[in-house]
């Protein structure tokens, strides 16, 4: 991405031999911003949108070579808001973790890390869990509104191991993060995949521990994309639940290579059990890439809420239960 | 700055044409901190001060050749605070921003940013608005006391444009905030100017919404200086008003080498319209260049506050209405 | 470390001569995390442990030649939680500071910096001030508890000298950190050592004003080592003091490489003055450096309070009065 120290490295190398060890560090980040508009119910709103297309963050990593296929590496990462400059603070909770792998044995990793139930929701959704499009605008609810069900993108205190590559086309991983005496947090999760030419598929289950009382939250997923090269088209099925309740979200979706852009279109429907307050999202968009790194993107979406459901793309006004929420933004992605 | 990673990649480059594509990352920064002498009414009081001669600093900024003029460019940059290695927490509140921009065009910049009626305070200025001679002791206040006036340095949810170079010394920018729903912050402004030779001036206004009732806070200002060689001449003219508050502030000042070095002074005179709270500051004051990147600096400042105002030198002792404030620093300015 | 820019500045110059003063910026750190199992009375805990060998941290560092054995220099670093990603915020509260330093007067140094007295405890204990076998566990306790003691370890605020390289073995340093108008944190300290061939041995002193009284906390400490090469043995006193309230602590330890890896074992005792709330702390452990950068360890250590102290190994279940505290932890260790 970025500074490519060791590339930097390899060619100090081919002036002077001297300088074969150096270690690397790679900075490496993204700027998105745009403008916005959201609309929930009649109340307009104009705002300054990031995130649009890929998560503004900055990070750091670096492998060392251990020899005879061992590894050891480091990756950092926090999320930036340019709107605000991090108003909030600045922190690593993207990621922060330390591995030890073997091209054989695979990946041993440690630290704050995403859960392994989340990849199938950004993976193979056209608009990823970015912008308003997002697939998580519906997937992270619960109980007939949006809201960021725990363990749903990321653990604190993880153990995760990482299936090495090689293995024709099967991938996976397993993850478990201690409760550490806490009443909640106690999680497990696995994520198992087939990647191969057009096809990839993938399938995920977790369970966290949510109250006091000891209750879990339980996520399974599955999704999958094929590349047709004029269309890849992609799919979601997500249960998500807890005790009695229960929510099932489906997702259809397909980009399409266009000139040097993708057009990008998806449906969502989230469904509560026994309850008529669900939800569906129809979003479209373009991206048009200026180069590898740098990007221009509009979308727009929609979720039609039923009965008393409250879905909505995030930053508007307050929505009221029923209300239809929409959205439109434009702007720009730049990753270092 | 530092790390120079173009230079590092041209010299790459110059080794070996394989490596032409790089791209950069730049680390920079200020570490500047000292020993202040604050003396408000009778209270005198020693500190570590930091940021006498430049503000401390830890950034983040690269540029992308899309190729026909066209670039794409960020900026991440936070305040460091080397005293307490800030203990409120690293943002990068400074500036952040993306860019997409043209030779010809110019640039638009989206994020958090200075905002244009900053810019003449701190470059017309001989001490910036660092220090004990802060040019932002007298113009960031209103009302007959110190302050910060909002969107007076920068904004949130800014877009900005900025003109192109080569238009025979004039320079420009433009810059509007979105509210987003919330009762304050809304801004509008505009930079224009003229550098050429030894003359450069400029004149900026913006307006912002500043409370509920929707009342703006409106700022007008005009810079200029002139270098003579063996001196440069500097003043500011400043106006601030909402409703039917105003105040007026005039800056008088010059930088005049001598050896590596520079002498610096300026008086600044702070008028409430209607009202005899006003305050005058004199500043004086000596850099001495060690490097490029590294400078030893004193600075010496009085504020006399008329009747009942209490602008102050912060960090010292509470200043009773009507009380003097004088500082005295020295301290050491490194950047990387 | 890292990146070497030094090192890839130089061997860009050996490419073309025109890239010879390129200044240069380190970003540095060490991501350090496993598991640990702590047990305080009967009650026990899982947990992700961190900085069980070494702190986890990130930081940026360089230093500029300003000839004639002059130098400037940076220093920022602030602790990484791996485990949580910094949930409570970033900053650089490890090291602040920013230095002018001659190569035959010494350093001065200004900023957030460890106190003179804080050194013997991490370099003449065999697990330093971290993990389960910390000497800080009951050396920064204080009235028959655990507890950090104000500026055992960092103060904000000082002004630091450094002797110069090449007094025969002789090191030394002072500092003072101004109170800036504040009741507590005025702080003077200093340390002497000598080094030559297997013998280190170094004494400090300090006093920290501590409460609004004026009442003063005094730390004084010995600590050496002397390295017979088949095993290197370390032994420190320390004695901590504030108005009648005193606490001595005495370590004895050994490191003891074996292979690629090292032994390490100690003993540390706290007595409180007139009182039987003292206690014993036995630690025993093994690192296996996989490279220069990258280790696996395991320590194991029990804290033994007697009468009503409460020293604890940090992390596990709330300790009752007299209990003991024990811990085992297993992580790996990689810097950057």
């Amino acid at each position: 991405m970025t500074l490519r120290p060791i590339a930097l490295a390899i060619a100090a190398v081919a002036c002077s031999s001297a300088f074969a060890q150096q270690s690397t560090v790679t900075v490496f980040g993204i700027l998105d911003a745009g403008v916005q508009r959201l609309e929930n119910g009649s109340q307009a709103r104009w705002l300054q949108s990031i995130d649009g297309l890929r998560t503004s963050r900055l990070g750091f990593r670096g492998t060392e070579d251990l020899g005879g296929g061992l590894s050891a590496s480091f990756h950092l990462e926090g999320a930036l808001s340019p709107d605000d400059g991090n108003a909030a603070g600045m922190n690593w909770r993207r990621r922060s973790t330390v591995s030890l792998a073997s091209s054989t044995l695979g990946e041993l990793r440690l630290g704050r890390d995403y859960t392994p139930t989340f990849w199938n929701y950004s993976v193979f959704s056209p608009f990823g869990t970015n912008g308003v499009g997002s697939s998580g605008n519906l997937i992270y609810g619960f109980g007939g509104k949006s809201s960021t069900a725990p363990t749903i993108v990321r653990s604190d205190n993880s153990v995760g191991y990482f299936l090495p590559k090689g293995l024709g086309g099967v991938y996976g991983q397993a993850m478990v993060a201690l409760g550490e005496g806490a009443p909640t947090g106690k999680f497990h999760g696995v994520r198992l995949g087939f990647a191969s030419g057009p096809v990839d598929v993938a399938v995920a289950a977790s369970d966290t521990v949510n109250n006091a009382a000891g209750d879990k939250f339980n996520n399974f997923n599955l999704g999958g994309s094929y590349d047709f090269g004029v269309v890849k088209l992609m799919g979601i099925y997500s249960v998500s639940m807890q005790t009695t309740a229960k929510q099932t979200t489906t997702l259809l979706g397909f980009t399409m290579p266009i000139g040097a852009g993708e057009l990008r279109a998806s449906w969502i429907h989230a469904d509560k059990a026994n309850s008529p307050d669900d939800a569906t999202q129809l979003a479209v968009g373009y991206v048009y890439w200026l180069s590898k790194r740098t990007a221009l993107y509009t979308s727009a979406a929609q979720i039609k809420n039923k009965a008393a459901a409250t879905f909505v793309i995030p930053g508007g006004a307050p929505l009221s239960a029923g209300q239809s929420s929409t959205g439109v933004e434009m702007g720009v992605s730049h990753s270092f």
